[in-house]
């Protein structure tokens, strides 16, 4: 069973994103070895190969103090697309998920949505059709169902939601689908000085809700797109009213605008899998110094396989196209290849 | 001499920032005493007070575990203004002094601007009628300096003014300028744990430039105005380009969004000192546990007295209006007396 529901056609310009329960590697060993060779511990899921090596390679030439890849640690980032690199996001993107869940709870509060695109075709519950939302369809369903409300009420909804919405086809939380190798690399990043941070299409505020537990990612290291909030005394205290607006997209050239804007530092490596990543990579890219650009996908067996190695023709999640591939190639960006590089997918295999 | 300039009526919201060398204090000790007493080494250019204290006591209150208002160091964020509350404000922001600089500079290649306002006017010299601008003349003006550039480009021109320009009245570079008790109150609270951010109405990438050297805080913890960038690719890499086109303005209602959107946590601690910083000082009020709000200014003999304290009413540099200290005194907020309460105002006294 590749897929359960024939899905979408997500624009992440309309949308704004997605989270895993993780354990936390115990005594991660800091990595100090002469050679490149993986230090006790560490990513114990991946294979050996051009891809785990690149990561050992990467992080010896940057921490060691002798070598002219030396990177301070004051100046240690590293960047992570979230839905397709860190988690999985098909069929949909799991906000997309929670939008739409959204729409059937806050229905009979609206009963003109039962004659309203594209309000009608949510409730109909025939997600074959959900695919062929326009980007005005996202913009509309996201202002009913992420605005409207105060940002400490969207985060109690939101936080209530992923304690109990499963995946359709793993039938898990979707804080629970986290890639366990690329946990691994968060965590090694992390013991080796790196502030890791997570940039994506995806709402900042939703991520933001789960970052810590699932990611160890704390919510100003959680870049993402924004709608506008706008400031208001409510009972005589001070809120942030949720506008159906948008504010900024975290999203191609966004990711390279974001990173200056919220960081302020040039990442030295940076993990995506979509074309909506091209632009983080080669900001990254375009520094001096040793710089990891990574990028993945392709197992259907496991999980999905969708761009250059895909059989997912019908979605635009996470488009990772043909010309990006090529950009990969001729940039020398390192390309995992979820089937071979990674002994296990989830945390719970 | 209290004005050797008469000058600005400088808006926030056409004017995006501003700058210090100080010295660190060395060898602080992490606050962990039973009472709160000042620690060894500790907030030494303050005199014993209220202002002081009440520093001290939060301090306690938050770091020591057995008390009600403990906070686990994760969550422990202050948050500072900068024109006015970390650095000399007067007799204008130091980046409209900039701003005001690079026109002088940029004039050859500009003959129109001999003629056309606001240009005329700040190339006459005529610092006087400065203080007349409206806040489209500042959006003119700050359009024509601070954009039409890459970022990297920005960072250059400015770090290399900031190097070489000084302040008309103390003769000092304006990265000497900074108020050494704020110091101390910034190395106190990261010494116990607390992340101190800048929120500045003024332009977040030209206080990147020098908050790390200054003050300690690196680019990543700079919340600030800032305008529309464009990603763009120059000679086969990617830049930056800094348009002339306000994105957003981090200042009154836009420092409480701000600290939100960037932060993602609510200070327990806030200082400022004008009209722009009572959103944040509510904000931050409006949490639960133990909260700081601290406002100041009123020394004319060793810098400047302004607002309710105040002599300078041809200013509109740091507003400080009756009405905002009246809410400091009804919701207890701290008043800070930099005549009383601060021994000395610079490190080079």
């Amino acid at each position: 069973m590749k897929r359960t529901l024939s899905f979408p056609r997500v624009s992440r310009r309309a949308l704004l994103s997605t989270a895993a329960v993780q354990p936390s590697l115990p005594g991660l060993i800091a990595a100090t070895a002469a050679d490149a060779q993986a230090p006790a511990g560490v990513l114990t899921s991946w294979n050996d190969g051009p891809a785990k090596q690149a990561i050992l390679d990467f992080v010896h030439a940057t921490i060691d103090q002798a070598s002219p890849s030396y990177v301070p640690a004051d100046d240690r980032v590293a960047t992570f697309d979230q839905d397709g690199t860190l988690w999985v996001e098909h069929p949909i993107y799991t906000q997309a998920m929670f939008a739409l869940d959204r729409v059937r709870v806050l229905a009979p509060a609206h009963p003109g949505w039962k004659n309203d695109e594209p309000f009608k075709t949510v409730l109909s519950g025939d997600f074959a059709d959900v695919g062929h939302f326009t980007e005005k369809d996202w913009t509309e369903i996201i202002g009913a169902t992420h605005a409207g409300m105060t940002t400490d009420e969207f985060l109690d909804i939101a936080k209530q939601w992923l304690e109990t919405a499963k995946h359709p086809r793993f039938k898990r939380l979707y804080t629970e689908l986290v890639y366990q190798p690329m946990f691994e690399v968060l965590d090694y990043l992390r013991a080796s000085d790196f502030d890791t941070y997570i940039v994506t299409g995806g709402g900042q505020e939703f991520v933001r809700v789960y970052s810590q537990r699932v990611y160890g990612i704390p919510p100003e290291q959680v870049v993402g797109s924004s709608i506008v909030t706008k400031y208001e005394m409510k009972d005589g205290k001070p809120v942030l009213m949720r506008l159906p607006k948008v504010f900024f997209v975290d999203d191609h050239d966004g990711k390279a605008i974001g990173i200056n804007l919220f960081i302020g530092k040039r990442p030295h490596a940076a993990f995506g899998n979509s074309d909506g990543d091209r632009e983080m990579l080669e900001w990254t890219a375009a520094g001096n110094g040793a710089r990891l650009k990574m990028l993945h996908h392709d197992d259907a067996e496991r999980e999905y396989a969708y761009g250059p190695a895909g059989d997912l023709p019908d979605t635009k999640v996470g488009t990772f196209s043909v010309s990006l591939m090529e950009e990969a190639k001729a940039r020398d960006w390192t390309v995992i290849s979820m089937k071979n590089d990674w002994k296990r997918i989830f945390s719970f295999e």
